[in-house]
């Protein structure tokens, strides 16, 4: 992959704002600006500084008046000369300026090509760009930690130390075939045994972490579910009760219209009323509605509320049979949670009444009143745990990517095979294939090896400019 | 109105993106950043310098890695400290960073208020930093050309002109009131009352071209009316026929669904075809077409388009009738342009049959074919001449405010006033006090004199962050 050409793009956000900022990247960028940036010569100031001019176009028509920031290769995201110019926020005046660009000598930024330039030049191993667009796409606390934490290299430092073991002991096996009919060993199998049952080990935790990873990512699907009378949406009412957004104030960032967001120490929870399903089902919103249900696809929880005054336990357990029949793809998988609203008005019933061996107990039944707000803190306690079983495993290292993971679980075949090649005593050149299987995957996920076809797919999902 | 905090907004456009940008301006903009911004010391660093650092929240915890740009006052554009930072385009990080600045000190920014702070500090004047507004909401190359000579000072400069002639006169009036009963004549009448009419002529030319500053700000409402076979499609298409834009692809902008927009000579022309408004009005997109129809208010244009293969002259005639009694508020004061169109497929027919005293002449009437492109050129360019009937008039100086009109409208009424009384010989008091009148109209354009109550009314229709 040959990058010798210099790239323009629209970095900011497309539409009407205060500023807009244009990037070009590569060996012309500063000599295609100069040419209509009137003002310093571009071409001769210091690098990390800004500069204000005016923008001209070729017949000397000035289009704005912006602010120029120079960076020198290899002081800058991309490693090359990097030109940011601030203008002013108009869809017409950007478009004209990237014209000008194009027509300097410039070429359209692809979808992420900044940063796979970043890549390429060595500023950022693979894992770690495919962060950055995990972390402007992150939308909560937790996913957002973690998207940084894989981004300034936790993940990927794990991963190549682990590489680079094993890279050692695939070295001396390598020289043993170089010995051909010779008989001798250079690693000791013992060793690499241990080696690789460690390496087994982190991998499995990683794997492991990937369940929570993705729903830390693409936040937890919630049903809520019950009759229309049990007081969903108070209980909605309640647990959304939070301070708002100034950001998302700016932007009048659309909902859809039947899920909510609810944030609990950091992880999104994305709230499902199958009552709004039913009902949107018949207006307008349809669209929006099987946009969602496909944004579910089966469910990590499901809240199951009913009302302790009107709902006698015989047909609580009746309704929680049929709505689990009638929802079986969406819940298969839930953990349940049973909630007993309107607790505080009915001093007769007990919420022992409700139990029911294999589908209610006192482990996954909370008595609330959504509308005094009454154990309110415990569920979303509860929510929270039905996710995060450790909290602690929220600082150790979370597998997010699904590319990674199945790289993770190909190398995890790999090593699982080269134990069993040693212990069944088989030759070296067998047991080195599979070493060598596995140190490719690993390095698939840092780049360390890869094909165009693999960053095309990685970098097609970035936004245009970054 | 005391300025002395520190304001902080996100002045890029809301949204998901490769980089969002946060601006702070004031005296503390420096220190408040430079507590959560791990890098180098920004309290020592050069003006117009960018540092790449790391934001920290109070706990220590990593929010991003960023840029900051750092302007000193008074060499920025508030004339106050401002510091821009560039941080990934997440909204959730924005968020995250805004909220540490305000915690740190700073205050959210209203509407507009960096402008406002650069024409209290002398940066701009008000007509200046109401054109900023202007340029950003340009959306084509006429109404950008007029918003960036406003903002670089072209209009300005020549009411403060004119308003310094005035006020010298003014001064000499005011001494003669001071000598109060003693008859002295300091300003010249005659030198006086040709000072009043030169201005005067100016305003009245600024006055003139404010029907035309308004259409290219707003774009020209173009009716496209005739029967449904008369080929009205065709004719959209051959007129559109234009290259697509780079920027509004990745906005991937919401049209209104019956308008579209023809840009001709940099003025754009928002062309509604009456088949879609009264097609629509069945539909689910009748809220578009209302919103659609308030914009047009009455419209500018109107092209009557008929098929000479199906239309005799007569049927035309009534058909024309008809339409204009049932749009009446719509073509009101419109210019009508008639195009005959399938001219090349009808040699039978002459142009002339057409002809209606009061309806349709050689100067209305074109004979075109859609499919075939013929006379689409000689159409753009009849529609170009019905908004501007002079091209050389698109150079000078264009009010397209309608504050600006409305001052000049009673500036202009005062000094016919000043005239008034000069020419029956009042006395210097009735005379100074229109001057005065007609001084403050002016000074209101240009801010030399406002009020919060007119600062408010002008800054709040800016978007936020600028």
């Amino acid at each position: 992959m040959l990058v010798n050409d210099t790239i323009v793009a629209l970095s900011t956000p497309p539409g009407q704002g205060a500023i807009g900022v244009i990037r070009l990247s590569g060996p012309k960028a500063i000599a295609i600006t100069d040419v209509f940036f009137k003002g310093r010569n571009l071409t001769k100031v210091e690098a990390n500084t800004v500069h204000y001019g005016k923008i001209e176009d070729e017949q000397g028509k000035v289009i704005d008046e912006c602010v120029a920031t120079i960076f020198r290769a290899p002081k800058s995201y991309t490693r090359e000369d990097v030109i940011e110019l601030s203008c002013h926020g108009s869809p017409y005046i950007l478009e004209q300026v990237i014209q000008i660009c194009l027509r300097g000598g410039a070429r359209m930024a692809n979808r992420g090509e900044f940063t796979m330039r970043a890549f390429l030049n060595g500023q950022l191993d693979l894992s770690q760009a495919e962060a950055v667009a995990d972390l402007i796409a992150s939308e909560n606390e937790a996913s957002h930690d973690l998207a940084i934490r894989q981004m300034r290299g936790g993940f990927s430092d794990q991963i190549k130390e682990l590489r680079q073991e094993l890279i050692d002991f695939a070295a001396l096996i390598e020289l043993e075939l170089d010995f051909g009919e010779e008989d001798v060993e250079f690693a000791d199998r013992g060793k690499l045994e241990a080696l690789v049952e460690k390496i087994k080990g982190v991998i499995k935790e990683l794997l492991d972490s990937f369940h929570l990873g993705n729903v830390i990512k693409n936040g937890v699907a919630t049903v809520i579910a019950g009759r229309p009378n049990a007081g969903k949406s108070t209980l909605l009412n309640s647990l959304l009760n939070e301070n708002r957004a100034i950001v998302s104030d700016i932007a009048g960032t659309t909902r859809d219209t039947i899920e909510e967001r609810l944030n609990i120490n950091g992880i999104q929870f994305r709230l499902i009323d199958t009552a709004g399903i039913r009902e949107a089902q018949d207006s307008i919103e349809k669209f929006g509605v099987e946009r969602t249900l496909e944004k579910i696809g089966s469910s990590t929880v499901v809240v199951y509320m009913f009302d302790v005054i009107s709902t006698k336990p015989e047909a609580l357990w009746a309704d929680v049979e049929r709505f689990l029949n009638a929802s079986k793809v969406l819940t298969a998988n839930a953990t349940r949670i049973f909630v007993a609203n309107k607790m505080d008005l009915n001093p007769y019933t007990q919420p022992e009444d409700y139990y029911k061996e294999g589908m209610i107990s006192k482990d996954n039944l909370l008595p609330v009143s959504a509308l005094n707000k009454m154990n309110i803190e415990a569920l979303k306690e509860m929510l929270y745990l039905a996710v995060v079983d450790n909290p602690a495993s929220m600082d150790q290292t979370i597998v997010t990517n699904s590319r990674h993971f199945d790289a993770l679980n190909k190398a995890f075949e790999s090593l699982d095979a080269v134990l069993n090649g040693l212990r069944s005593g088989i030759t070296g050149d067998f047991v080195a294939m599979d070493i060598r299987q596995a140190l490719h995957q690993l390095g698939l996920i840092t780049g360390e090896i890869h094909t165009d076809d693999l960053l095309d797919s990685i970098f097609t999902r970035f936004c245009i400019g970054k």
